[in-house]
Formats: C-alpha cells, sequence, structure tokens
C-alpha cells in the first residue's frame, strides 16, 4: 500500500494551469504550469496529469496523491462540483470538475474554490492570514475580486456569489465600471480603472508632462508598474491616482471592517505590487470610518505567496477536507 | 427533580428590559418588561426577577429555566461575558453580565449577543429568517443598526465589532453622521438623518408647503411615521425623502449582497414601519449593483417579529447553547 503523503494544489486561470504538490504540512514541495485549453477541460487535465506525472516519477506516484484541491476563475459550486460562469474558460463552463478531473486523476478526493477564494485560503493558511480566524482578502488586478473567511470557513454564499468586493458601490457619482454600474471600487482600484484614469490625467495634463509622455511612449503597453515607477519618481499626478485609489480601497475596507470586524485585511494582486503608494493612503482612512474603537487599527497588510497563493490555498483545502472547521 | 422546560429570553435596552419565556420550541409563552435601571444591573436583575417569578408562580419556578439569553445594548463579549462600550447602560459597561445576572438567577447557564444580534437571531428561529443559513439584517431605528449570520451562526467579528451597518461609508462627499463622518447609511436612512433632511428640506421649500406646515406643527415632535403619512398622502417631498433613504439603503444592502450573497435580508427597526415607501425604492436599486446574476434577487423582506424580537432570539440562543451549529 502507497503512503497518500501528498496533495496536489491547482490554479486554473484562462491561459495557464498553475500547480504545487505539497506535504502533509502544506509546505510546497515541487510546483510548475502547464498552458491551460479554454475549450477543454480534458485536454487541460492530461496535460496537467502529465506535468504531475513528471515530478513524481511517473504515474505511478499518483497513488500517493491524498487529494486534490482545485482553484477555477468562475463561479465554483462546490457543493455540487459544477464550474457556473467562467468568462476566461468556455470550455469548462458547465462542467462537473470532479469528474473530468477523476477521468485522469482516479478516484481521487477533489476540494474547489473559486481562484481568489483559493488565494485567501492559501494566504490563511500558509500566507499573511496565519492564526486568523476573521479575514478578509481584496485582489487589486485588471478587475478587483477578494473573498471572506469567517470563523476558520471560506464564505461562499447562499448562490456562491460571495467575495465580489471590486463592486462594491462606493460613490453611485463616481467613474463608470466595466460591469456598467458607476463609482465601484474596481473603477478606482483595478488596473483598467488606473490606467484608464492616468490616460485621461495626461490628456487633460499639458503635454509635455512626464505623465503625458509616458502615456504617448508606452501606448495600449502601459500598465501600472510603469505608473507606479514614476510615481517613485516624484511625479505628483501619478501618486495622487494611487493615493486616490488607495483611498477609495480604504473606504471599501472601513465598510467591511464595520461589517465583519475582521482579524485582518489582505491586498494582493498585481496593483498591489505599487505598495505603499496604494496602502499608506488606504491605512490612513480605514480608521476614521471605522465606528467600534477596538476595530478601528485592523491590520491591512500586503499578500505574501504571490502567484502560486491559489494552488497552495488549493491544496490546503484538499488537506482539509473532512475536518470540521 | 423540576423539569427543565422553559428558556428565558431578555433584551436590555437603555429604559427597558422586555423579556419573554418560551418553551422548548422557541414559543412564546408570555411576556413582560420592567424598568432599566441604567446605573445598576443589580438593581435591574432583580426588577427581572420579581417579574419572572411572579410569571412562574414564585421563584420556586426558576429550576424550570434551562437557560437565559441576555440581548443587551453596547458591545457585548459574549466570549469573557463581559459588556464593553453601551453609551444608554454607563452603570453596566464593565460588567461580566452572566455573573450578575446569576445573583438572581442561581447557576443558570447564560447565552449573550448584542440587541440587534439579538433581534436578527430572533427573526432567523421564529421570524422573516427562517430556513435561511445565511441572513443579514438592517435596524432601521434612530440609528442604523445591523446584524450578518453565516452558516447559522452569528458573525460577532474578532472584537465583537462586528453589524455596524450604519456606519457603511456611500459618499465620502454625503450628509454628515452622528459619527462624525459624512455619507455613512445612517445619515440618511436613521430618523435623525431622515428627519433633518425633512426640516432642511421645509427650509428650503415654501413656508405654506405642506410639509413646512407639517414640521412647524409638530417641532421637535416630528417622527417618521408623521413624515410617513404626509409621504402616503400624496407629498412629493416627504416621498422622495423615503425615496432617497430607500435608494441609499439598496446601495447598501447591495454591496453586503456583492460580499457575503445571503439568502435574505431583513430590514426592521422604527424607520421601516414606512413600509415600502422605503422598500420599493430600495428593492428596485439592489439588483442593478449585484454583479453575480443568481445573486441580484435577493429577497429583501420587512422583519416579522417586531419589538419582541431580541428578546425571543435571546431565548432562542440559551435554547441552543452548547449545539453545534
Amino acid at each position: 500500500m502507497v503512503k497518500k503523503d501528498l496533495f496536489l494544489g491547482v490554479d486554473t486561470g484562462g491561459t495557464g494551469v498553475k500547480y504545487v504538490v505539497t506535504d502533509q504540512d502544506g509546505s510546497v514541495m515541487t510546483s510548475g504550469e502547464v498552458p491551460t485549453d479554454p475549450a477543454s477541460i480534458a485536454v487541460s487535465m492530461q496535460r496537467l496529469g502529465a506535468a504531475v506525472a513528471d515530478t513524481l516519477g511517473g504515474k505511478s506516484g499518483f497513488p500517493r496523491l491524498a487529494g486534490l484541491g482545485m482553484a477555477c476563475a468562475g463561479i465554483v459550486n462546490s457543493a455540487t462540483g459544477q464550474l457556473g460562469r467562467s468568462p476566461n474558460l468556455p470550455g469548462w463552463q458547465g462542467r462537473n470538475l470532479p469528474r473530468d478531473i477523476g477521468t485522469v486523476f482516479h478516484k481521487i478526493p477533489v476540494a474547489l474554490a473559486n481562484d481568489v477564494n483559493g488565494a485567501l485560503y492559501g494566504e490563511f493558511r500558509q500566507g499573511a492570514g496565519r492564526n486568523c480566524r476573521n479575514l478578509v482578502m481584496v485582489a487589486l488586478g485588471t478587475g478587483v475580486g477578494g473573498g471572506v473567511i469567517i470563523d476558520s470557513k471560506l464564505v461562499v454564499g447562499a448562490h456562491f456569489g460571495a467575495g465580489e468586493i471590486g463592486h462594491m458601490n462606493l460613490d453611485p457619482a463616481g467613474p463608470s465600471c466595466t460591469c456598467g454600474g458607476r463609482g465601484c471600487l474596481e473603477a478606482w482600484a483595478g488596473s483598467t480603472g488606473l490606467l484608464r484614469r492616468a490616460r485621461e490625467a495626461a490628456v487633460e495634463g499639458k503635454a509635455d508632462d512626464e505623465l503625458a509622455r509616458l502615456v504617448a511612449r508606452r501606448g495600449e503597453l502601459l500598465n501600472t508598474l510603469d505608473l507606479a515607477e514614476l510615481a517613485s519618481s516624484g511625479d505628483a499626478v501619478a501618486t495622487e491616482i494611487f493615493a486616490e485609489a488607495g483611498r477609495r480601497l480604504g473606504q471599501a475596507i472601513g465598510n467591511i471592517v464595520n461589517l465583519l470586524d475582521p482579524d485582518r485585511v489582505i491586498v494582493g494582486g498585481g496593483v498591489a505590487q505599487a505598495g505603499e503608494l496604494i496602502l499608506k493612503p488606504c491605512r490612513e482612512t480605514v480608521p476614521g470610518l471605522v465606528l467600534a474603537k477596538e476595530s478601528k487599527n485592523v491590520p491591512v497588510v500586503s499578500a505574501e505567496l504571490g502567484p502560486l497563493a491559489a494552488a497552495v490555498g488549493a491544496a490546503c483545502l484538499a488537506r482539509e477536507m473532512g475536518i470540521p472547521g
């Protein structure tokens, strides 16, 4: 009898399937990535299976896997195993994930979560959220996602729709958002919104401003790291764009703290690499909005695990299946 | 041996201590109220003890009480039993509630909650939230309070500060709030805010407007029922004040649904007696703000239990002590 001493954590996005193999303590032993086939979960699983087999010294290593966790972009029904709406994985929508996973990894117990909840759970067990019971994560990417842990358990909601922090409405007259609304957090703090505001500021400002030159030079390739670099060099307009994003992030976090009073709030995602440019104004905003004195100084911290967070979290979820919260 | 077949649910506010005695199914057998002594929990408990003794045919009836639940205004630390900040109960602050309760009701198991969480739990078990697992309540009173149930358990937060829905910031440039901030939900939807807006509208409008006459006639006695009556008679300005409160309530509920995706949202409190004047614009606002299609039509319903909700909820909490969620 092979000893079941390993867990496979998988994070499926529109372009890549990242994976980690962990030991029973959740420590990552190896990691890798295969290209996603957005049209076919079967093809993607075969690629994953081949890569994991290489890692474990052949498919004969699969029986060592005690469980598989999959974090997946889209609405993940962790009760039925079905993947709901998932714009970046059209061929995966409506599929029963454990069944499709099982055709490659036979009879393996499967734990499921959406991608942001996977990352949150990774931070919770192995990263910036260790030793918390109540935890909130805001993920600042192209859009803004999020997740909530209460009493050490992921909050998925009645329709697996929880965690849409990016569409918290912070001012009905605010800037327009990709969702069709106005004044969502995402319109200020997601990279699409941030870069739009940078381009607008470049048009409004003088043509020889640093920001205008950056926008002209980078064109469609402009990203938030360019903008952060300019801000860090002392450019006031670029700095203010991040500061405004930070204050709006602080408003959203203040609202969440009033509602849930978590132990800690984690800020992750690519835009969060702007670091203190966003986090400082955010942290300065929160205490003034929180009513309960004891909760005003909730730590707002950076994520620690980076791009593997969701795969690590998925592995932890697999490890803890059946363990009561 | 006396059969322990009854539960005592208590709701302590700044003026009155309401109580209910329930059977094991949570049905209210009797109810009553004694005046609170805000300076002394001991005096208040003696009054409560005397009233309950009358109900049970003397103190010899106390052993029938299998448990006591107390909902209390203020920050209730349900882990230590201590009452934290409680502006309306100055003499109770810092007291260990189970210990003080025990001097009158000897050796009785005690469950604790803050007052809004008590009301939410009452609605959850016996009222508008039956058969839900994930539930949010917004209580529109002088101020605006709230509570959250996730997976059938009250969310109290890391510092027992959760549920401050009234101070969700909906626009940093909005009207000023009693908390010192601007644009909190409470500034639009609490009675203090609503009545202030009515008085402002009366000043801005013509002196012979219906609203101006109502404000002049009622003076300091003006309340939200006066205003609701005027709105129901067709007055456009009064109607718009409630509609604006309803839209802001809808904005707050939309934000909560994006974050937590509950089964249902309950709206209670005195201001909610304005009914559809607030609830209709609220319900019209929510779906446009909620991202997940499945969660857009979350039912937003009126509370059912009225002023005894928190006492009933406290009795239910007492009944369920030790029963895993």
